[in-house]
C-alpha cells in the first residue's frame, strides 16, 4: 500500500505491507488525513517516532472481526489504551500510561491507504456530516476538552492567544458556550476566517483590556504564558492547549501573587467533537482547509502545512 | 522610635517618628515581628520597597478610634485593602488592585516598635495562644491557603517539596486534613523537625513514588517545578506555593500531557490560620523558631535569617 514514513526523514512509498487485522481491532480503508502540528514536531524528532505518519483522518472499515464494523464511516480516538490498568478502569484510557498513540507513539499512523486502532477507538460518522468536516474531529475534540475541564456559566470574558487551526477552534468551540471571546492573533486574514458569533478578533500589536477570566494559550510558542498571565484577572484560569518548551528565563511569580490556575488541556473525547459538529452545523470548520495532496506529494504538502498563512493541509487518498 | 529601615540599604535607626493615627486605622505596639523570606527579597530589589521593613508580627493595640481595641493583642493581615472596588466588595481585599501591603508596597512595616493597620485587618489573640505562635499566624494562614483552595478528600496523597517555614508549614496545615503527606527537603535537621502526625520525610536526593494527587512546590527556587511535574499524577494538582524565577529553558509540556493542574497560591486568610492554631493546639509552631534578636542588631538577625539551617527568625521589640 501508499505511505508516509518518517525515519530520520519523510518518505512516500507504494510498497509498504497492508496491516494485519487483530482481535478487536478494524482495519480502516483512509479517505482524508490532516497534518497538525504534532506532525510537524514528529520531524524534528518527538517522541522519537519511526512508522507511518499521521493521527487525524476519516475513511470506512475494512476489515474486522466484529461484521457490524464493516463498511462504516468511522473517526478513530488515537490513544490505543492498554484496557487494563486503574487509568483505563476510570474511562481515562486516554491517561492510561501503557497507551500507544497513532502516528505518534509506536502505532503506525494514517497517512497510508489503511490504518488500524481498537473498535472501542472508532466513532461512526453520521451521514449528515462531510469528510472534510469530520477529518477536523480530532482538533475540534482538543477544543472541546476545555469545556469538560472547565465548566463555562457562559458569562466569562475568555481571551484565546494565537489564530492557528486549534486557536480559532478553541475560540469556536468556546463562542457555543459564552458570549464573550476574543482571539489573538498575528495574521489578519486567519482572524477574519476564525470570525463567528460574537467572537472578536485583535491583531497581536494591539493593546487588550486585561483582566480576562479565562486565557487560552494556543500560540505555541513559549511567549504565550507571559501575555496569558498578564491578560488574566487575580484567581482566573490559564489554559494551555499546546505543549511548549519555554526557553530563556521567565518569572512565573504572578501566577502565585494573582493566584491563577493554569490547566494543562490535551486531547478531547471524540463523543464531544462530534456532538458539537452535529449541534452547530454552521461552524464554518470547512474554512480551515488550505489545500489537498495526493499522498504522494508528501513533500509538497508538509511544505504547505509549515507555511505562515496555512491552516489544515489534507491527505486526499482518493486523489492519484 | 526605634525601627529597621531598607532604602538602598538596610538601616537601623532610633529617631523614627511615630506614625499618625488616621480614621478607620489603629497604631500597634509590636511585641514580635518575624523576618520572612519575602525580607530578604526586598533586600534585593523586590517591589522596589522602600521604608520600613517587616510583616509578621504581634503586638497591642495603642491608639486607635475604634476605643474597643485599645489594649488587645492583635495580629494582622498585610494587604491594607481599598475598600471601594470589585475585588473588595466580593471580600477579596486580598487582590484589591489599588492595595498597599505592610512593608511591602507602600506601607510602613512592623520591624518598629509601632506600625499602622486599618481595624479591618486586626484579628485579637487569645489567651491561650502565646506571642511565639501568634507571630507565626501570617505563614500559618498562607499555608491554610492551600487548604481554601483545594478541598481535600483526605485519601490523597500529597508530597511537599521544600523544608523551608512554608514547606513545613504547608505539611502540617495538609496533615490536618489527609493522611498521606510527604515532605522533601535537603536538610536531615529540618526534615527531623518537620514531623508530625504521620508526615513522612524523604531527603532530595532519594528517590520518590511518582503519581502524587498533589505536589506542593514550596522550595522557592525554579527548579522545583520541574520535579513536581514528574512526581505528580495525569490530572493532579501542583501548587505553587513561592513566587518564582525561572531560569533557563524548561519544559511545560508535562502539564499539557498529562492535563494537570498548576494552582498559584499565595497569602491566607488570617482566620483560617488562627483557627488551625486553636484546634491543633500541639502543632509544634514554636520549633521554627531559630533565634530572637533585639531591633539595634538587624545586621546579625538578617545573616542569621539567610543561613541555610535557618526557619524563623524573630525580633523581640521587648529586648533593648
Amino acid at each position: 500500500m501508499r505511505a508516509i514514513v518518517f525515519d530520520q526523514e519523510l518518505r512516500y512509498g507504494t510498497d509498504y505491507p497492508l496491516p494485519e487485522t487483530k482481535p478487536g481491532w478494524a482495519r480502516i480503508k483512509v479517505r482524508l488525513a490532516g497534518i497538525c502540528r504534532t506532525d510537524l514536531e514528529i520531524m524534528k524528532g518527538y517522541m522519537g517516532f519511526t512508522g507511518i505518519m499521521g493521527h487525524e483522518f476519516v475513511g470506512v472499515v475494512d476489515r474486522c472481526d466484529d461484521a457490524a464494523w464493516i463498511g462504516r464511516r468511522v473517526v478513530g480516538e488515537i490513544n490505543a489504551a492498554c484496557g487494563n490498568c486503574a487509568w483505563c478502569d476510570r474511562g481515562l484510557g486516554r491517561h492510561c500510561p501503557n497507551r500507544t498513540t497513532l502516528g505518534i507513539d509506536r502505532l503506525d499512523g494514517c497517512m497510508a491507504d489503511f490504518c488500524m486502532l481498537p473498535t472501542a477507538n472508532l466513532f461512526p460518522v453520521s451521514e449528515t456530516i462531510s469528510d472534510e468536516r469530520a477529518v477536523l474531529t480530532e482538533p475540534l475534540s482538543a477544543a472541546c476538552e476545555i469545556l469538560e475541564q472547565l465548566p463555562l456559566s457562559g458569562t466569562e470574558r475568555i481571551v484565546v492567544l494565537g489564530d492557528g487551526r486549534l486557536g480559532i477552534l478553541c475560540a469556536w468551540a468556546l463562542a457555543t458556550a459564552a458570549a464573550d471571546v476574543t482571539i489573538v492573533g498575528h495574521h489578519p486574514e486567519k482572524l477574519d476566517l476564525a470570525r463567528w458569533r460574537h467572537i472578536k478578533t485583535v491583531l497581536h500589536e494591539e493593546e487588550i483590556e486585561s483582566g480576562a477570566d479565562i486565557v487560552i494559550d494556543a500560540t505555541g510558542s513559549g511567549q504565550g504564558i507571559a501575555r496569558a498571565m498578564s491578560l488574566c484577572r487575580p484567581r482566573g484560569t490559564i489554559v494551555l492547549k499546546s505543549t511548549i518548551a519555554l526557553q530563556g528565563d521567565i518569572n512565573l511569580s504572578p501566577i502565585v501573587i494573582h493566584e491563577q490556575t493554569v490547566l494543562g488541556s490535551r486531547c478531547g473525547r471524540f463523543g464531544d467533537g462530534m456532538a458539537m459538529m452535529r449541534d452547530f452545523p454552521d461552524m464554518p470548520l470547512e474554512k480551515l482547509i488550505t489545500g489537498r495532496y495526493a499522498l504522494r506529494d508528501a513533500e509538497k504538502a508538509f511544505e504547505r502545512a509549515q507555511q505562515r498563512d496555512a491552516l489544515k493541509v489534507l491527505f486526499d487518498l482518493e486523489m492519484a
